[in-house]
């Protein structure tokens, strides 16, 4: 058995900078992929658009065969002059991450008031908002990593209704309550989720860093949540891997004085592990619409818009499938999510 | 400042066994405490009252100044017969931890009538039922990590009904719902908390291998009511340390394929932590009472039943006193809780 789905777009890909992107930048063609939604929180972060092309220019000149879609990381320093010439030269996005949003003094509610002239300015030249929806932890509001998203989407439904034309992506949905809340918003807001998502359960990361991203995975009941849209082929939910490589030691060690790092690696096995896991859940037939085609239309990247991609990607069922243990070139070492695990799909 | 309150009795502790032993069982004394309620889940489990026997000899061979209170551990081996020899030779509880009970067909919920011919030989004889309160995880029942507790409390309160008069200790309570639950109860139903469960949230094991640990450490609301129940000096709450010391390597590491061990070890340091835990909260004034006298009270354990014991134990009020990094006894390697960290106590 063999599926054949229209070029695959990854819109949510950590390709980091320096050495170890040469690792990672072509592993989203080996994962299946013909266009990656590049997020900016390099060091420094992406801020402008000079950056944001220099930035996509290293990436093409490591793997000129996948589309990068860039994107501004929202900060106070970002002006309407700059969204203007940011998407003058083609940058789709603006992301915006939990620190980079104002907290006002009652106790860690955000406000993005701030940031309204920004939004007025994207709304005009039709960018993106990419929201990382979660509010920071505080104890004392009960506010933890496990209610942060849900306690979010009432900043979602505040932007939604100041600035309706804006196309927003609620990025890496974890919860019943995102997915209701994104179905309830009009048709320029979005969803994306990840394949690691639609896999893990707050127990797989007890104890296991290699499990441990943010949003952490969530409690069976929103895993349901976030299957039965995928299954449900809701064109507004869409893969966003949020791949997100760390050096294994970083991943693999705690001391009492420090954490290990968040984040899952997919982009090399994505659209395999995509594949087995829809299987899983009785999804397989939506494959295409959640990796190639929602995403496509709510960004308006048509497939036509692929100047070097394939046209198309063909998985084979096969019998076990081994995800490599690690990947190395030489110089950085870097080990996917189901290191050694087994998967029914292969590219072909 | 000092504080001197009557000998502090640890009322869940795991020793080991071994060479390991050699470096733990000290710190129970090292740590401020004449009392250790030894937890039976060694390799294999102490099902006997010979056993439970041998181990006494083996602890207080280590360290003869700790007076040991002995547990069987709950399993369908254990006979009514077996409980009256165990009590007659002074063991005084049994364990019933989530793998030692039947679990039905229907998803997960556990049974203890099977149990119900022991449960009356213990009431009749008096010994006490110590329950490890958590359903196993069940994703299909959206039973996870963080709501294992609550999903458990029916059962303690089916087996209380049943067995009014047996007294049942539920162990490591670390939620709001188990603490309203235990307050509900009659008399003869007491509660354990640990020092730690009064310090993390799931914010801080999220990563944070060094804080992992079962029942895994709840929301900050949860951490409040544990607190506040504390601060409250209600009887029928007690220490009980659940100190679970591992491999220092076994803490600190995990592979895709093995996760990290449970278990926080905070016996060497247990009652300058308490101190300083409860002085941060505003419950100083419930130290006496939450880890020497309530426990006592209902484990009918007074301090005259102290033979080597110190008759009372004195703290100091200091500044910074930092943890030790790590204890070494030429064998073994323990690292303890808030290793490198500050107390605001020391054992006079």
């Amino acid at each position: 058995m063999s599926i054949t789905i229209p070029a695959p777009a990854d819109f949510h890909v950590h390709l980091r900078q320096g050495e170890v992107s040469e690792l990672i930048v072509p592993h989203v063609r080996k994962g299946g992929f013909d266009l990656a939604y590049v997020m900016p929180n390099l060091k420094p972060p992406i801020t402008s658009t000079e950056q944001a092309l220099k930035y996509k220019a290293d990436l093409e000149k490591i793997d000129p065969s996948v589309e990068y879609l860039m994107t501004l990381y929202l900060s106070p320093e970002l002006t309407p002059d700059e969204i203007r010439k940011a998407a003058a030269a083609g940058v789709i996005g603006v992301k915006s991450y939990p620190r980079g949003v104002t907290t006002n003094s009652d106790g860690g509610i955000e406000s993005y008031e701030t940031y309204y002239p920004i939004f007025a300015t994207m709304e005009e030249v039709g960018m993106v908002l990419n929201l990382h929806g979660e509010v920071p932890s505080d104890a004392s509001a009960n506010v933890h990593v496990l209610n942060a998203e849900p306690t979010f989407l009432p900043h979602l439904f505040k932007i939604h209704e100041a600035f309706p034309k804006l196309r927003i992506v609620l990025e890496h949905a974890t919860t019943r309550a995102a997915v209701e809340a994104v179905k309830k918003c009009g048709p320029t807001v979005g969803c994306s989720i990840t394949a690691h998502h639609l896999d893990l359960i707050v127990d797989d990361w007890a104890g296991q860093s290699w499990n441990f991203c943010k949003p952490v995975a969530k409690y069976p009941d929103d895993r349901e949540a976030l299957r039965a849209v995928v299954r449900e082929g809701h064109p507004r939910f869409f893969l966003g891997s949020d791949s997100a490589p760390h050096p294994p030691e970083a991943k693999s060690t705690s001391s009492p004085t420090h954490a290990c790092a968040a984040g899952v690696y997919t982009s090399p096995i994505l659209l395999p592990l995509v594949a087995h896991l829809l299987e899983s859940f009785g999804a397989l037939d939506k494959l295409e619409g959640f990796v190639s085609t929602n995403g496509r239309n709510f960004y308006q990247r048509p497939f036509s818009s692929q100047k070097m991609g394939r046209e198309s990607v063909t998985l084979k069922k096969v019998i076990n499938k081994r995800v490599d243990e690690q990947y190395f070139d030489g110089k950085s070492t870097l080990v996917p999510f189901w290191a050694g695990r087994e998967l029914n799909w292969e590219i072909a």
